[in-house]
């Protein structure tokens, strides 16, 4: 058996075929080509599933089911986005609108995008064979997915999971939910770009500048890039975010203490570069010290893919909830 | 049958017989007499235990099982206390000494004291009937438990379920725990305290001043006094400390987003005074705003009995997660 899985994005919807151990078989892209109508979209997914399956050589009935990530607020048990501002949809029935457009009945799972990357990366990813995960997706915001017990935690009104939007510094910064000081406008690569920014008008001497113009824009690349080549204010601009996302951190550490947080999203890339001092900042701010085993730091494995194959394997998560 | 339920604290024990639908049938209290021996002092809850039996006329073939709260970082599943500051135990075999000096075989259970009162409101309070709770106790320092799914949610190693040390106010109010900014330091009876004695510096003429002469001390009451008796200094400490919950409790809904959470400790009394402006406050800042149903705000209801009756009704709570 074969398994769907549907990224659905404000830009582009990816769709990808897995096998049943969460290995990516296939995918294609098409754009979400806003503003049409829900119903077109959901058309378009199916028709593009369809050739999707042709060029692996595989029909509808070899397919287990289909699961898809959305972005907003989704209750996966009536299979209902009730709520995504990027895709201009309210109270959408996105499960019965696909299933009702697939060539024979299968089951069909819906939830928010960020649980359904954490699903990836907890089923297939980085977190295989943890009892509980955290997975922070570092990007142009801040998403979370909580899996605690073999359990996603959405929520009891499916508006959980948000730790990019738990305030770290009252009064601060203004975030794009409303409230100031969220981790999101601190630790989220768009955060970062606005320390390395401000850092930049302070520095005019850094090598952030001429980076900066090379990669064309100032971005959350630019201060790691200066960091490596020696700059000592891009260095400050990194360590500054670390100091806030490890605030966010210890703070999920010391409220949930999972097994594992894992660190996805563009950021993420660095690699050790982030990890290892991040590792260190938050060793030192644990409740309890650090004389008692606690959560381990990673960075995820999935990468872009982690959307469509956590919502491929949305039907295996369900089986291991019964 | 019934259910015996200890409440260790660093200076009182209190001993509480609870019947199976968790209501408190009759209660003492020991002092723990620091410095002593953990034996020693599990030698005098059993102890203890007998004597409140015989007070109700029962015996101990009448109780089904024995849980015990301890503060500091406890794992349920081995029944050891593995760092308990007050109490100055490190690794104690809490549930193996208390287990070998009852009259006859009986199941043992011994938790968190947070998470304990936390199964308290769940099982038999305030939270009764709902599905997932987090619990936040506002005492001296800040308490929290977490229940969701019918799983107390204490942290992969134990160390979980630390919401009181979530900072939200990076680089601010050095906190007990070594971290500068904890929803501890603002939220608890001693950061409301402090709040309260820097306003009254700032305001000579406020009648914080003669209502705290009157009550003998500066306290968590002195503010929210001041304000029922029209004071603006007092209104203003009270209003401040609001915000910071708030934003604690804010931050809860937003990761968690649970059925309830439930407010108790010593500045929880002030009940509706507390409940009422908090609820407006959070409703404002809740993410994807106050047009979807979100957590509701309660006061617990079962006060200093909590540890007691959640004690003895752990033994349920291990049914249930079963």
């Amino acid at each position: 058996m074969v398994h769907l899985g549907v990224d659905l994005g404000g830009t582009t919807i990816k769709i990808g075929l897995v096998d049943d151990e969460g290995k990516l078989l296939r995918s294609l892209a098409i754009p979400t080509a806003l503003p049409r109508s829900a119903q077109a979209i959901c058309q378009d997914v199916v028709e593009a599933a369809g050739r999707l399956l042709e060029a692996e050589h595989l029909t509808w009935e070899q397919v287990g089911d289909l699961g898809a990530g959305a972005p907003g607020t989704v209750d996966p048990n009536r299979g209902v986005v009730l709520y995504a501002t990027n895709l201009d949809w309210w109270d959408f029935p996105l499960k019965e609108e696909l299933a009702r457009r697939l060539p024979r009945p299968l089951p069909v799972y819906v939830q928010n995008d960020a649980n359904v990357a954490a699903v990836g990366e907890y089923l297939a990813g980085s977190a295989k064979g943890s009892a509980s995960v955290v997975v922070l997706t570092i990007g142009t915001g801040m998403g979370s997915g909580i899996i605690l017990n073999r359990r996603m935690l959405g929520g009891h009104y499916c508006g959980g999971g948000e730790f990019g939007h738990m305030v770290i510094a009252q009064g601060g910064r203004l975030c794009s939910c409303g409230r100031k000081g969220c981790l999101e406008a601190y630790a989220s690569a768009t955060g970062l770009t606005n320390l390395t920014r401000e850092e930049m008008e302070r520095a005019p001497a850094s090598l952030m500048h001429s980076i900066a113009k090379k990669q064309g824009k100032v971005s959350a690349r630019t201060a790691f890039d200066a960091m490596k080549a020696g700059d000592a204010a891009g260095s400050r601009v990194v360590d500054l975010f670390l100091d806030y996302l490890a605030c966010g951190i210890v703070n999920i550490i010391n409220a949930l203490q999972p097994e594992l947080i894992c660190l996805g999203g563009g950021v993420s890339k660095e690699g050790d570069t982030l990890l290892l001092p991040l590792r260190e900042k938050v060793s030192r701010e644990i409740y309890g010290g650090s004389h008692l085993p606690s959560t381990r730091l990673q960075i995820c494995t999935l990468g872009n893919d982690a959307g469509m194959i956590g919502a491929a394997l949305l039907g295996r998560m369900q089986e291991l909830r019964d």
